[in-house]
């Protein structure tokens, strides 16, 4: 007989059990339920709420389930597809105790949190490292002068490892959004069982320690209807990948032949038996698209708990997948993203070649009008869109018109003859010069990058911390588990 | 060597590979693939492009293949998977034509739309299927009075046969929008190649022809490049999901101890064997949640193709997992709840106790008094309203108030008394002969109900029309291909 | 005393009524329901059920109502505004008789349809204009080469004609779903009332009819409480706006240092007062961005239709806004994108030269092998593979290597001479060869894309003259709406 | 001339500028804008890179810029607004130094995040008032019991107390998302110019703390071309709006004739003059559909920044409508909401009178079987649902039922005879022994409950303190700003 439907109702059909069944996403969480249930015992036992022999007598069923076992739909989901193997260990005698004064709700909530916080290290483990190829790359290339772009077109000199280190800025804030919502996750709903905690007399904090968590999802309503810590990773990864994917287009242009600032390793792209030449960046255009795959969850997510009334209701169950998809897509991306990036040739040649076509240093020399001769800003702003308009007309660089012509406009604008020296001009429209110049805090002169990047080393080392810390205290925390096992076991042997 | 890199690149490194590999969404598209290969092979040979000898060889290796290969990741896509079994086959010398004037971008787009084709056909099946279920559920509840609900309280009286009819109607132009996508999905890119068609002289209509399509996409670089008819898909099953999400709703909300207006089928339901009393509307549940599943494939669908430039990207190889997701969940979502509404049970006497409960006849007692007394509509309104409020203030029902109560009103009201007679009264209070009143176009009277009942049911005909001949002309160019191919045994065996 | 909420409930807070008020999205709803309001006045005459003195009192009144009217939001929405002026200039005994037999929920819809119909007709209308333009864009560059590309390399020669008319196809696709929708949102969902109807032998076709409707939405409650009409429509914009998005995405790339492939025109372009050689290409930006409002305006929409219960909600309300949203961004995007595009400048030179540096010719000079010498299809890409890696190798054009070096890596690869002669080799290498030869259906070559381009024009002229039978249909209902208020004018004249 | 096209380009097109103008959405911003344009000239005063004539000169003319200027759409955005105003005031010598050493890049960047900080404040005090009313009714429900609902059917008994506060308490995490977003919004882009600074020896710091930011964004690209900020405070936002739709949900569905659990106030439901007995709770009903209109902010927010390369595009421009809309649904949602919940009466018996017509001891009689008489718990389930199942057939309540029939199913089930005291079963049965019994951490026992709302009063204390100091921090820093301004005009009377 099924042991939830008991006598009243006639049998679910196949359709509806294939159609609610959880189990393919239910996977995952195999490893946490079985723990659950071995902590869920072991405070049992501590509270002299279930024997000695009850409680063992479960925890030995559940050691000898494997990680990888093979669970059967009509079962619905992996709580009741691991009692009914206690069961079937054991007897309904002792294995019939497994679910005494905890549910289903409780304790699926509880197992996701315990795989999403692993998932939470792992992406911020894996994006420190990402942070650390980044700073790599930009220590390489802290003088690759290269045009900054604005609106796609250029606008001022900047150096690549300036623009490289505006991304690593970037996940810096991501890795925090997640530090913060860990300790959203890391709190244990156990104990509130299917909505309203228990008459029996459990200690839902015991349970909590054993199982890593940091502390409880008080309100027993709350734990088993509250989505919200997994919605706001989700959200977290949709703006991390949205990050890489502004990285991943960069990566895309500048591998085109007209922009040609980069080639991808081989490694990374795909090409064409016919057409040797193509390097097409598959990686970096499915890192793109990926990132909108998440969005797909985010809302998904979203819409789904909109106007959910209390407390748990199987709308929840179609959210969990949409949880590991956004933690799995975004772990490989960041995985794939680094190792490529590792590997990405940067051409300061042609970087040179193309900041030098431009008319990348006409602010700074606008700028130098306004200090050296104290022309107001938007004269001196004109004077120099005559002078750009004059370069282009006639097909040269700003550095190659004539001084005199740069005197004769002063004085066209502004009435007034003032002698700019040669020098000062010189130095205004000097690539290196002019990157040197912009010093200030955040700018790109070599100094100031050079400093930046010495800071940031120093935020990877935090984070870095920050997770071993977390790691350690989830390893702690097996251990007493299994000394608790281990404590039962020589009370059940002597 | 690697057929596709050459050796010019070096290998592809394996996290990238594992990256970029589509072959699980493939899966559904080996049986597509296989066939087109064939139509190109019969082409090009009645084209005098390859020789019987060539184009024969490679179809033999073909039809040797079967539907669920295990493909390997390595080789990208099932593309290059049934390449390399073919070559395998019959050696490169013939095998290796079997890309000729053809590539996986063309290739690809044909085979999503033959796949989406035969979801289109399956879904709009089960979508006939399941009105004609309502259909019939109208049909035994055309005199089930039941409260009409507007903000979800009650409004005015209608039937339990009217409000099923509603999401008939719904579902009616969610069908009509996928007919009409069916003809942007069943059009033909092959031919288009790689971008920009080839210079050997094929004939792509007969290729469009063997394979069942209705026409061609003309432009090769708009046959490459776009998903509109996929997205145009996963938008109309989103509307037809939302349609379902809220017939579910009601479901669930009908099944609740408060409404108590319907009982869950048990095959549908959940229930706890402690709490029997509860039926738990999984199903109806899991529906609703699926519905925001199918949004979120539809919007990382748009947001995939944005900004895209021309003509093909890898970013497109993400968005077919999702027009599976939107079409498998949408399919079995009409299946599990046409085999559920059909056995759902309305109780006829709650629905009459609530309706009478509240005050559903206010409206048809005001319009009364319009009628017969010339009051005007608003006044009219500001005496029942009175009346009602009279009612509620005594507990009781608009029915239960003596014919004076009125009078009185009316004077107040009006200045001006106008004896209503007990009849007009009772009719007016009448719930049957409320109902009965409304027999407009569209109304709930069930005369009125019963002629678009039989409507829809010549609708319901002429989409399973439709479809047939859809299935019918796709099966008939299957026969063609097979006589085709058995033509070019029968010549090589000569 | 408020006419709707009567004596019994106290006031709506202030903070509540600006909460729920609709009055800044009704405003475009002004004209559509003072007609609505007097077609329903000529049908309550025209079927006895008001006499002319009243039905032709509210419409004298509705016609002194100006389109631009200051609403009051106490009075919730447009509706209750009208009738409270109605009442004001006639009074109640004649005014109150306006909402007779029709409600705030019928007449809403109808209003929201006619708007609709309103910007799909305008919609379309700028649509045609659009692809009149790009089709003369077209025009003059039939022979325009360029390299076509696949992940954003180049990959095999085409003409700008046949990309740009890719877009021209995609957005041909893109009306004719704005034209299908068109039928169901032209149809009316007057005479449904709040959503059953009404006592009153009311004509609902003769409303319809006065309106331009082309039909009814026939089950009342389904009139009352679909959106799907809306959500389809916005859909369908926001694959349209997809389109835009992708072609804008390609001038803001063209229109950069590294591409330079065009040149915006100033009007759609700004700059900076200091750098005047940018041209940043802010409109292409925006379509850019403003596609994405529109991905929300439609996430948005069917959220809120997710699970609601019948008939009408509040939150039906709240759609209405994102309906215009979307259609007043397409309206303007697609008319500023016309304007804009008629006046791009490409660069003809720019492309030949680009196309002459990649390798475009490499997949035709392996056709060419396989016609010419029966070399099988991947042997003769490894083949060319080879010879392309020469000549990157060599920094050459493959038209600049030596006809020997082909014959020796032939015999390498096949251990056979064949002399391929100059001239063929000539040809496969020659781009406007190269395209000419690509003429099978929806290729790129000069004559089949003008072939493309006549039967293009032949679509437009047919959607133009769709467009003008629905907007004669339009002038003809209001003009019956005219003569019956004239009708109703010399009856009480006489 | 126009300042910023200079003489090179021909005029921006009227339908370009009207189509790319921000003025609509900048209008927030305008105070921000003004006093950056302050603390920017006072910077550059003191670091000597203006003279005081000039700095003081343009403060003089912002300050007389009132808050509600009439912006011209040519000059495209508050930006140039402004600073054509201050030129007009002041001359082009003096006002033409105003955007000296920063762009409209940083300074928008900067507005947006100053306009946004005060939207944080205004919502996280408004939060903390809703939580307040939260609190407060709770307290009046602490011994309030009512059926505690999973899938919305009867499940185990809690209190009103306990119910309201699960949402308090996922409001507070809400709250803390909001306060953790805030250190990520209150920092600096000012200094970043265009995009890499400026050759001008600015200091940023000084700049920052003038404006009363708590850091610098540091690096300068990083600073213009992100928007992360916003996006985390938009998917705070729709996630603190899921937590107010699920809330809104519950008093629509409470609301029903057939709930009837509470009354809506009057002052927030609206009704019908026929129909005076519905009581449409049309604000709740609107709060549910302007969640879905923040998700679609969130969407569009995230679809728009998607693959978007540095550093800044005019895409960003269309973003920040969305904020503001997100910030504006939650504030005045949030409002509303509180005074709503405030006057919402619940309706006691009812709550009793449904949770004693459900089965919902059934747990804790199960529960006290295997307390009381060592049953496992499988089987005691078992034989509860029995009872329960005897029960229904016979209409009975569980405390209905006799002893015997207890005892008798015992056996049947377990084989064993076990006299269950009638004491026992009878504080099994009683509600309020049942929720007293459940007071382990977190559970609905009054006792537990009145622990957690004096916890939660201590957070709200804690967060209304976190507010007033940024409040204060911010004064000061305005405080600060005037001194400086007046700093300035002594020396320049002096």
């Amino acid at each position: 007989m099924d042991i939830l439907r008991g006598e009243r109702l006639s049998e679910f059909s196949a359709e509806a059990a294939s159609y609610t069944s959880s189990i393919d996403s239910d996977k995952l969480l195999v490893p946490s339920v079985i723990k659950i249930n071995k902590a869920h015992m072991i405070m049992l036992v501590k509270k002299k709420i279930l024997d000695v022999r009850e409680g063992y007598g479960c925890i030995k069923a559940l050691e000898e389930i494997p990680e990888d076992i093979a669970m059967d739909p009509k079962l619905e989901d992996v709580h009741m597809n691991i009692e009914a193997l206690v069961v079937e260990k054991v007897g309904e005698t002792i294995g019939g105790q497994l679910n005494l004064a905890k549910s289903r709700n409780d304790q699926v909530a509880a197992a996701i949190r315990m795989k999403l916080r692993e998932f939470l290290l792992d992406i911020l483990s894996a994006l420190t490292q990402l942070k650390g190829v980044i700073l790599e790359r930009c220590k390489e290339h802290i003088k690759t002068i290269m045009p900054g772009y604005t609106h796609l077109q250029h606008a001022q000199p900047v150096t690549l490892a300036h623009h490289l280190l505006a991304y690593c800025d970037a996940l810096v804030r991501d890795g925090e959004r997640l530090m913060e919502a860990y300790k959203r996750v890391n709190i244990s709903p156990m104990g509130a069982c299917a909505l309203s905690t228990t008459g029996f007399k459990i200690d839902r904090e015991m349970v909590s320690e054993l199982l890593g968590f940091d502390g409880l999802v008080e309100n027993s309503m709350d734990a088993v209807s509250g989505r919200d810590f997994a919605i706001e990773v989700i959200s977290d990864l949709a703006m991390l990948m949205t990050d890489l994917s502004r990285f991943s287009e960069e990566l895309v242009l500048w591998n085109t032949h007209e922009f040609s600032i980069l080639e991808m390793p081989d490694e990374y792209a795909s090409t064409s038996s016919i057409m040797p030449q193509k390097k097409n960046p598959v990686v970096a255009e499915l890192i793109r698209a990926k990132t909108s795959s998440v969005y797909g969850s985010l809302l998904a997510s979203l819409s789904m708990m909109k106007a959910l009334p209390h407390s748990y209701n199987l709308d929840l169950q179609e959210l969990t997948p949409h949880i590991w998809d956004a933690c799995q897509i975004t772990l490989s991306t960041i995985n794939v993203f680094s190792n490529m990036l590792e590997k990405v040739k940067f051409d300061e040649e042609r970087l040179l070649e193309l900041v030098k076509m431009g008319m990348a240093s006409a602010t700074e020399l606008a700028d130098t009008l306004v200090r050296e001769k104290g022309i107001p800003f938007r004269a001196s702003h004109r004077i120099v869109g005559a002078l750009v308009k004059r370069a282009l007309s006639e097909g040269k660089g700003l550095d190659q018109l004539a001084k005199e012509e740069l005197d004769k406009i002063i004085k066209d604008v502004t009435g007034k003859s003032m002698g700019v020296s040669e020098e000062v001009l010189k130095k205004a429209l000097d690539l290196v010069e002019n990157v040197k110049a912009r010093s200030v805090k955040g700018g790109p002169s070599p100094e100031e990058v050079s400093r930046m990047l010495r800071a940031r080393r120093k935020v990877l080392r935090d984070h870095d911390d920050w997770i071993s810390k977390r790691r350690g205290s989830l390893l702690l925390s097996d251990d007493v588990l299994k000394k608790e096992v281990a404590g039962l076991k020589e009370v059940m042997e002597t």
